[in-house]
């Protein structure tokens, strides 16, 4: 199965984030990867690769991740709350990363994506120039 | 140098667009395309591969492209005029594919894609699978 990456926005603040606080962004990547380390092997949110990355410039809708995988659909999520939607992002991956290209059918999404959905990028093209 | 592939929102419609008429995505679709072939082959934004896509979920902020290549971070941008902006696209794309990484310095980047921007997503990494 293609590696399928999991990108978590660490630059996200939420409003009532104290200046000296962890950032919710933060928060949410360490809330994923306690998730992720809880699952059996089988699960197939454990083979995900989840990477930090400072802003994915959806600065308005704090907490932002994006999802990417060779020959599938990339997708970019915001609205998320980093307290509680850690289980409901990987649940939702483990959907993706069983499609082949990526595109889940609506009803199987889980609405913080459906509602939190930013933009949809085309599975990146073969090339024609050989 | 890598290919850069710009797709194009086709599903996009303006407010002002009748209900019957081509949609402001599939307007900006033809100025970019016309606005390419009036280009000598010289110039970085005549290699471009343009796509059109039905739908990138950006509907809220038309027209929207979305910008990508090996190595390079991906672009999202709404917010784009059909009739006025296929010039600027292409000059600032120009300038994303003369960057080894797609990172364009802030002040060389067009306005309509400082204030357009929807989301960043970094180049996909290299796998750590082997």
């Amino acid at each position: 199965m293609p590696e399928t990456v999991l990108y978590v926005c660490t630059t996200c603040r939420a409003a009532e984030d104290p200046p000296d606080a962890p950032r919710a962004g933060a928060r949410l990547l360490d809330a994923l990867r306690a998730e992720i380390a809880g699952r059996p092997e089988t699960d197939p949110a454990a083979a995900l690769r989840v990477e930090g990355v400072e802003c994915l410039s959806v600065c308005k809708r704090p907490c932002t991740v994006a999802v990417a995988s060779p020959d599938r659909w990339t997708y970019v999520y915001g609205d998320l709350d980093p307290a509680s939607s850690a289980r409901t992002i990987l649940d939702g991956l483990g959907r993706y990363a069983a499609t082949p290209d990526g595109l889940v059918p609506w009803r199987e999404r889980p609405e913080a994506f459906r509602k939190g959905v930013v933009a949809r990028i085309p599975p990146f093209p073969a090339s024609s120039a050989g």
